[in-house]
């Protein structure tokens, strides 16, 4: 990386992001800090904090850049409005930003936007315009209407201001956890970390900056690498609120100087992290706030004997889909199996597989079976199950328990 | 309620609380108080505070009670161990209790107790004993081998030194939350509820208690008002962490004195709040653990005007369980719907209700077809679908309109 090639002034200062703190500390939580010995045993840290900026208002961190910089607008433009375009948290930041520092606020979203985003975006007194079939098409909208109506243009991260905003997680980590060796901290266009990453290089002692890519999005590293902005011609990954292309202007600049490594993340990694702080954490998290713990908890970072601060950026998910990805991270895990079974066509057959798999010391969670005979064999009934256990001994030891079982064969395990 | 009818000394006193803080200070967390706007502005109340106890070590409150009762056994007692019963969170305290406190610890448990639970408990270092098909069986073992081996029992409520232990709870919420007017809490066996309320009825406000019990193990109400403790012949709800037929003696006699109400909830108002706490708090809670909350949404209970605690006792719940439960808790919000339909045989029809359940803002989470034909029509094909909205008017709207679809009938919504 290029942290000796110096540059002129940085475009955001430790000075910046701490003036963005006097603005924003009345209105937005200083999130828990929530130090957890589960995850520094999985991890070999000596110890792991997370930030949890999904119990942040809004449910992101998206609200401190959002207001840090819309608290900074004259009256004249305060009056004139602000317009954005976000189909995700940063929407919701500069809603709620404008409610409370009373300036209309329009969103840009695309077409495809769910319904339940819109009235997220509505619910704290934005104007949602729906407009483009893709976000690209809502930005240049956004842009446009920007230039005919004067209203000033927010954007999601591109931005000093919004930057100094988000580093302000950095300035509360120093007081939170001053052991911290390592931050995690996931990229999507690089605002979040090039704020966190600004406050914590200012500190006296030497920290670690890590980001955090999906694999399907992971562009930042070859940018670093390279020294120019890498662009991706797509994105492809569970973690929609960092499927970005590419870092801007601004957030590449600060990643250059601030940034130490990049690593990426399996989008099965990210839903396993999704499942254990759920359930080491009880907490709830989008996909895109658990990529920086599913980097701890993988092997793409050494972490032997650090403090390791990882920041958990948002909880913004749609229960349903929440559901979906615990079971895939279960699956992860090697706690969830999924397998086709024939059956022999007795009226036991079906509930000795329920009790062979109980009895393995596995719980049955689905089990469907057709009316229908196999199509292959005419003595058959075809049986899907779901079966979960503590740990992949018990998930293994019930399939196996019911290969053995007479009038049962097991036509194939779940999709890798 | 039997305030007035004045007993001797009461069992537990707060000096007994304050004497169980010293002891467990240094080992319980002191969990955290969210207050939350949104569910002051569902309940009607001036603020809601939640003490989230589903973050405690071992995942609930009974850790408190365990370790205060404990750390009081003599060193002889101490060599000769502890046993217990217990399929829930009980275990787990008295299990690590005893690895702080250097005491061998076995825990009795009926067998259908699931293989995670009973990993759980070994995982704090507890001998886990499988016997007896339901609990009171083991129970009966407990304390027979308890009577043989010189081991001390350890009750799950029953016991000043546990009621004493759950009472710190009150103490924190005191300080955390001075403004309380009343708290809310679960009762299962009357520990929990004796405990805080010993707390609070010392404070030099009057702040009210009001139990909170599933419909389906209802007990407490019935044995305040008949001042004698009723039994119930069985229970049948979706919180097992509270699913008791009755209070006992030293449990009775405290909830007499400062139980000022017991309210009861549905499964489905349980799950509801499980749903709220997830999506809104991004908070993981067992069933038993929203339930105060489920009683502060409902109209039971008249929070006007009030500052309401609600203690969050447990997160211990699969999270395959905790899926399920969130969507039982959308369709109670009615923001979920199965239906089933039969559709014409035209190749596009499944595309067509995809199509049109999306454009009407809701999300289509399942849909399953059939391969056979509809039973009573040869030339439709059934199909079931689940959709979910952000409010019921989508619901609504994607099955009117789905009803409106050339070539599409819907059958029957889901099962109530």
């Amino acid at each position: 990386m290029s942290r000796d090639q110096s540059t002129s002034d940085p475009p955001v200062t430790v000075a910046d992001v701490e003036a963005a703190r006097e603005r924003i500390t009345d209105v937005v939580h200083r999130t828990p800090l929530d130090t957890s010995r589960t995850f520094a045993e999985l991890s070999g840290a000596t110890s792991i904090g997370l930030k949890l900026e999904n119990v942040q208002r809004t449910g992101s961190f998206k609200i401190r850049g959002a207001y840090n910089r819309m608290a900074q607008l004259s009256a004249a433009e305060r009056e004139r409005g602000v317009i954005s375009s976000s189909a995700g948290n940063h929407a919701q930041g500069v809603a709620l930003a404008g409610d409370l520092l009373d300036i209309e606020t329009t969103i840009v979203v695309p077409e495809v936007t769910p319904a339940a985003k819109i009235e997220a975006t509505r619910g704290y007194g934005a104007e949602v315009v729906v407009e483009g079939d893709i976000y690209e098409r809502s930005y240049e909208y956004a842009l446009e209407r920007a230039a005919e109506t004067d209203e000033t243009f927010v954007h999601p991260f591109d931005d000093e201001a919004i930057v100094a905003g988000q580093g302000t997680i950095g300035l509360e980590l120093l007081e939170q956890y001053p052991e911290i060796d390592t931050v995690l901290v996931a990229i999507g266009g690089g605002g979040l970390v090039g704020g966190i990453g600004t406050a914590l290089k200012a500190a006296e002692r030497d920290i670690r900056v890590i980001g955090v890519q999906p694999e399907g999005a992971a562009h930042a590293k070859p940018s670093l690498e390279a020294d120019a902005i890498h662009e991706l011609e797509d994105v492809d990954t569970v973690a929609e609120g960092i499927a970005d292309t590419r870092m801007l202007e601004t957030t590449f600049e600060i990643a250059r100087e601030v940034v130490d490594d990049v690593v990426s993340v399996s989008d099965r990694e990210i839903a396993a992290a999704v499942t254990l702080l759920a359930e080491r954490a009880k907490t709830v998290v989008e996909s895109a706030g658990a990529a920086p713990l599913a980097a701890a908890l993988s092997d793409e970072v050494a972490l032997d004997g650090e403090h390791v601060g990882v920041v958990v950026s948002g909880g913004n998910v749609n229960l349903t889909d929440h559901a979906e990805l615990t079971r895939t991270g279960l699956h992860e895990l090697e706690r969830y199996a999924e397998a086709r079974l024939a059956l022999a066509d007795w009226p036991t057959a079906v509930g000795d597989v329920a009790a062979t798999v109980e009895s393995a010391g596995a719980e049955l969670d689905a089990l469907e079976r057709a009316r229908r005979t196999a199509v292959d064999h005419p003595n058959r009934t075809p049986v899907t199950i779901g079966l979960e256990g503590s740990g992949p001994e018990h998930v293994d030891g019930a399939l196996e328990a019911l290969s053995e079982l007479e009038g049962v064969s097991i036509v194939d395990r779940s999709l890798e």
